[in-house]
């Protein structure tokens, strides 16, 4: 299964290098203090086989702030717990046009996100989790532990602290949904569940450990099955679609392949079948994702041509 | 002063007569219990003279909920507590175009709503009160005491808390703001006073009493001055361009004089150096707006030629 | 009739002085060069009284061109011709909210203009008259020159050429509205006429004897009926809501009189029953609405007392 | 090279067996005669491998209206004939979140269309080629003869005049990008040229052979290179994004696949290095796509596993 036509570490050698100009461009987050103060001269990257084999570059076992990112993983789990579609009649599938923590869209649409990575998806998503589990971010921490065989993977509680304080904006579009009927769990504790998964922090090595089941079409470390293939199947095209803010369609150009990016500079990215990689550069373009990490995902597809254009 | 050439009683009675077969059309505001269950077939008128002779007819000495009617007071207040113009950095004074509880105008227009009468500026001058006084609601309250000389004008605990619990829109709306830096308070307790604001109870003499401030050029029932002239002049104005939700143009068209409707079903308006009016009736057209009131203040400049125009 | 207790003379020449340090402020209308090249440093102001009177002070007497000022009357001819309500269907009366020529309203309101001043309103109210008389700028040119009593108010050919020149907008606001069917004349056609009216050019003593029909309740130059006393009243309520672009609650709140002003730099304004005003200075402020124009109408209701307020 | 683990045959057939009860679903399109008339109980599916081999079921050499798919080609030739980018200066390569022919967004963005398919991009595309080639339609229909190897392929004259007869929401398009500066040729003869685009009649087999040259990365049938290997993966992956009106998401998650849809009910679709296919059934859901079509394509890749994820 890792007999592969790649010597993948040679690969990420390469990509490594021919990034490097770009480490340090572009600016880290800024609303946050946590996530601002962070060494924007950082870089790394990591890629698990379907086996489970882990090769990595730079700062690759460095730990840092997840934000969005997590977003994949409530939805698998949403998903996997629901163990239906019903998500789907509160949440669409569609790309959103808009930035990422827009209300307009949401107003013309009644209530209803666009899509499961913007703010207000991710938050009906939770909210989902929330009813199904009882505990959605101690659900979604268990799991990436249990995912990145590591125990130390934790929340932030500075990191939530902060996103607490500035978190207004998501507190609006909560109750704007509330107002609609498309949130079940009191807004507050909602806005908790979500300000703690945005603080995760976790290296390019565990990520890429965590979205090995979106390779691995649905099929967990212990090889349980958490999604069907299906299901999977699902999750990497919204990804494609909707992973990376406003700059989706820039992202499926350049790199071709699913992924989901966070404002702490980190992407997941999966090869379906193939691999799964993470990288992370705290420099953010204007669209929020990560300067280096995008031109290091571009400069990975050209070398292997595993984009799935 | 109030040599008048209009036999007022004379004209509120044909009024009264000639809107007779639109009370009970329209649909009383449904959202809360307390306003759902209000019998529709009421209607009440009553008139103000400069010098404070009260004329009525029908029910017009029945309280009823006045919500938004209470905008126009508080923003009085709220610029007489600050004796300048700052508050006008926050809030603009154009119509909106939108409904009142619209949230995209707002994103367009980053956090600054346009006018003291939708709710997210209602919001924001209840904000500014809050902070010059350290008590808006009850302040309110006092000076609509005060005004009607009527100390039995009370908040409606009942309608109160109905507010709070379809509140979601309203605190979406605060929030936003406050993502803009636009609030000064924190977001509960602003939405605590302005709840507390919309349940005031009056009777159209109450109101009417209350209003002739802004007929008076600023002057208040004790004589004392409350505003400039030119301060009562801006409110008239803003409550002419803003004051009935988004049908602000059809008052001006069919009524033409300033404004301010309730979706209890109450309006106040206003014919400056003249008198003051507030109409009541609970049946609501598809903007918001008593169908029998509006009908009735035209009839009023239709048979006194007192428009503006 | 004429015996006011104003001395109008005194008054204009009062404003001229107060303002004196505002004209040249503002930058004149650029996007066609007949517009920018004229010189800024003019002020002309102009009144009439309810029987005839005319006073004015400085570039009264100096044609310019009227631009948007000629929808007034565009509006108040085809009322008259069709003698009813039905263009209402076609066209609102609520304030836009929206910059003059956005075509994101009319997308949202199913080709629906706001009211009929902005640029989609006045195409419609163009076809209306278009199809009512068959040539809706040589019936508008007729009444101009009529009421203002001067055979030399003429089209500027150049200027309707540079319009026609930069009119894609326009262009694309009259195939938007077709595409909705609310426009009946062919788009090339109906631009032709549009262009014509805007290209009119009139002085300040030509324009405020043109509105007078509008402070006399409908009543012509040569005494017959152009509009009901309703008819008239409503244009008004129009023109206070709906007559300087975007600023129209600021217009209502500074000066309070019904108006409509142009990007020439002039301003009709109308006091029912009393006087009709015509107002000029290039100088345009960021709404498009001359500087010292308002200015200039702000003292005079100021000195007056005139303000429908 | 053709080779291929799959009977394609019999893949086709089990999927037209499969489908057979969604044919004459859905609507077919309305809006000109020449679409209404079609009898929608048609269903027709063709696939060409890397080798040029052509497998097909139903109505498979049924000529029918192309619309929107030619879109897909017009932007191929902009950018072979400019060799360059400077195209995507002038249009974007994002989801719109929108409906196809909405100016809103167009708009919000200074009059830069969000993606090549979306009419307004589609217009700049066709505007960039005229500019190229001083005969965008016919280059286009030179260059479908050629690829699909049927010298039949034609315009279809009374659909291009219906397409303009109902074209004032297009013109509205141009006329607006024009007043931006986003379109170089007169709008009336980009329009007819646009139009005849739309009218181009081809079948499934003429389609699936023209759509080869995007799953042979650039190579065009006679073997020279229309597109640099990068080129055709950016058209690819703005297919996979874009090209299926407001429903790309949905399509990306059922199907999988780079696709691009046309309101006649034809889709073609790519799999990169592996083969081209195009589908029609004229019975559209409520986005304009075709119910079967979308239909077989999401049987095609589970009966294969050909998906991109």
């Amino acid at each position: 299964m890792d007999a592969t036509p790649f010597d993948y570490q040679a690969v990420l050698d390469q990509v490594a290098r021919d990034v490097a100009p770009l480490v340090g461009a572009g600016t880290p987050a800024e609303y946050i203090p946590a996530l601002a103060s962070v060494d924007p001269a950082q870089f790394g990257m990591a890629l698990v086989t379907m086996g489970g084999k882990v090769f990595g570059v730079g700062d690759w076992q460095v730990p840092f702030s997840t934000q969005s990112i997590t977003k994949v993983f409530t939805l698998a789990l949403a998903l996997s717990a629901e163990g239906g579609d019903s998500l789907w009649e509160r949440v669409g599938r569609e790309p959103s046009g808009n930035p990422f923590n827009s209300l307009v869209q949401l107003e013309y649409e009644n209530g209803i996100p666009r899509n499961p990575f913007i703010n207000a998806g991710a938050l009906v998503v939770t909210d989902r989790l929330q009813t199904l589990t009882g505990d959605a971010s101690s659900e979604l921490l268990k799991f990436l532990r249990e995912e990145s065989g590591n125990p130390d993977v934790a929340f932030d509680a500075e990191v939530a602290a902060s996103e607490h304080e500035h978190g207004d904006r998501n507190a609006a579009l909560a109750h704007f949904m509330a107002s609609y009927g498309n949130i079940d769990n009191p807004v507050p504790a909602l806005l908790d569940h979500y300000f703690w998964q945005c603080s995760i922090e976790m290296s390019c090595a565990d990520l890429a450990r965590a979205a090995r089941v979106l390779a691995r079409h649905g099929l967990r470390a212990d090889g349980s099955r958490l999604l069907t293939r299906s299901g999977a199947k699902q999750i990497n095209a919204v990804m494609l679609t909707c992973g990376t803010y406003d700059a989706a369609g820039e992202f499926a150009y350049r790199v071709g392949l699913p992924g989901k990016s966070g404002v702490g500079g980190g992407i997941v990215a999966v090869v379906p079948g193939r691999c799964a990689l993470a990288v992370w550069s705290p420099g953010l373009d204007a669209h929020g994702n990560s300067v280096a990490g995008v031109a290091a995902l571009d400069r990975f597809t050209t070398l292997t041509g595993m984009s799935v254009f």
